[in-house]
């Protein structure tokens, strides 16, 4: 099977073969929430081509990657959920935790005050009503495009 | 101050002008390793022109810290530290912990079994050696040059 679809999990929800809370996607990447958040909006983006690690990874993609994570950060920060910074993780190895072998980058949104939800979210790892967050997001990367497409008028006006 | 040389350490180790035992640099970043690290090995990869949080830094340029994350993550595998994985971690804003105000990327070496000794690490953050370790980094990404070169030439030929 070409990107082994049929036996991993991210592959399947690559494919759309699999159910998830999407955030974005594009050719390369997909982004969806975390089945076991860790925060509310804890979100995963993996390649769309299956790599097991970032050995297999190809080095553009690894950086298209961090590009969607460096972007759904500030999306999170303008979106209802109002986030005051993120962790972006990425776990290379089962030796470093990683747990499904396709990698994937972690984006989890952190609020000033919240070590204490945190660390119950670490214990639980609960889903907390996925499709209000994912329309959250969403809305803070449509929010982040009006702010781009602003700039750029200004930036031609100049 | 262009850059905040004067106020921010990071823009002075950028600059030079501050010690650190540097692992990589290009005309973008440069890489040195945590005066506290976590684990042997633990490096920091942060922007030369300064950026406090992920708002401030161009998109690009993050592409291009994760590409030496990437980078150093593979190269720390096949150095003398043997690194069976590593986690890539970047804290964005002070309610996710970030403690310098200027973007670093974390790339932290995991090796198998290694618990107890990471335990310790986050507890006492202590430098090993860091003139041994570095020049091992370095070795490690001279190792995957050569790599890059033997491919390219089996490429040609092929």
């Amino acid at each position: 099977m070409v990107g082994g679809v049929n036996d991993c999990v991210f592959c399947r929800i690559a494919a759309g073969q699999a159910p998830a809370t999407k955030v974005y996607e594009d050719d390369t990447l997909c982004a969806f929430l975390d089945i076991r958040p860790i925060a509310r909006g804890h979100t995963l983006v993996i390649p769309k081509r299956h790599a097991s690690e970032l050995a297999d990874l190809d080095a553009e993609v690894g950086a298209h990657i961090f590009r969607a994570g460096h972007r759904l950060a500030l999306a999170i920060r303008r979106s209802d959920l109002a986030a005051d910074g993120a962790h972006l993780v990425l776990n290379d190895g089962t030796a470093a935790f990683q747990t499904v072998p396709h990698i994937h980058l972690h984006v989890i949104p952190r609020r000033h005050g919240d070590k204490l939800s945190m660390a119950a979210g670490l214990l639980l790892r609960r889903p907390r009503d996925p499709q209000t967050t994912a329309a959250a997001i969403r809305a803070g990367i449509s929010a982040l495009e009006n702010e781009d497409e602003t700039s750029a008028e200004k930036g031609s006006k100049g």
